[in-house]
């Protein structure tokens, strides 16, 4: 087996690890918390089903390996929690620090490629990038509805803090955005998010 | 929100519990048995990863999204075991059925989509499919071999077993079935895994 190759699979059998990274997201039915390969997969179904609802034209083979590789710097930056303000001061650094030590176990050219489609989601630069940002949106809030917010009640969240991180949603979609709109009213009538 | 869209968000909620399918391949450092959107996630990073292997050209795209959506009937047929032969013999009527009833979940045209999309994947009908299947091969061979042959070792699995799967890896990458040649004959010696 040649060098590259054998690089290649180590970072196969290392990001294994992002399977015990767990989230704050429950599974439907009142399930376990959700772990981030679980989380990944399912945006990246969710993108290949609802393409048709980007705001813009997208290469959907690109989406779909941006929301897979998202939360691999996870594996040592853990999980930071959509609304756990303080985490999310230092997510950047400790993001950063994961994403060098863990993309350099690749082939070179492989580093470059998948750090540099990392940093296009984060960024929001690219069409790919805005409507996988608002898959890991709606993945969650789909669970999440499906639990009468469990989530939110745990965490005490707010329709304004929900309303907070859906608005980038619109980025990527503006049908979806309505839709989630939609399903947040639906939650906070049933008393499931507080104003 | 319309019915298209509901439809689809109903699909997306059904696959949750997908989560919740455990395989007989346990994580690497002997952790936890594995599930399905796991595995299915693992193996299509590795697909994007080992791509230049392939035998013949792939889209990329569309081997993400068989390896993504390949475990879905199990959500009804359950994991059935390579190595199970009693299980194996039902497999196909229990998937069918499977089939039918969460792909109608989906707008017409997409549940003609995924399902064509899953009947490529199990018959090797495409050089994508060839090649998502050579990844349902390797990927659970690194996390047995990272965890010198445990699973193997609990279901009594033979070499001849194992030969037995790993030969249609070659239909979709000569290379990576080389591969898995190399790392099976230094588990043989090992002691992991009897002839």
């Amino acid at each position: 087996m040649d060098e590259r190759l054998k690089k290649q699979l180590a970072f196969a059998l290392e990001i294994d690890k992002e399977k015990s990274i767990f989230r704050q997201t429950s599974l439907s039915g009142h399930g376990r918390l959700e772990n981030d390969a679980e989380h990944a997969w399912h945006m990246a179904i969710m993108a290949y089903l609802l393409k048709e609802y980007a705001n813009e034209p997208i290469d959907i083979g690109k989406t779909m390996i941006m929301c897979l590789i998202h939360d691999i710097v996870e594996i040592d930056a853990g999980d930071t929690y959509a609304y756990d303000e303080e985490n999310l001061k230092t997510q950047k650094a400790r993001e950063d620090a994961a994403k060098e030590r863990i993309y350099s176990i690749l082939p070179e050219d492989q580093k470059a490629e998948l750090t540099a489609l990392f940093d296009e989601f984060e960024n929001y630069a690219s069409p790919e990038a805005r409507f996988a940002r608002a898959m890991d949106n709606i993945q969650p809030l789909i669970l999440n509805v499906s639990n009468d917010g469990g989530d939110w009640k745990e965490h005490a969240v707010t329709s304004k803090n929900v309303y907070g991180r859906q608005s980038k949603t619109k980025l990527g979609s503006e049908t979806l955005f309505a839709a989630a709109d939609e399903m947040i009213q639906d939650q906070i009538k049933k008393g499931n998010l507080p104003e």
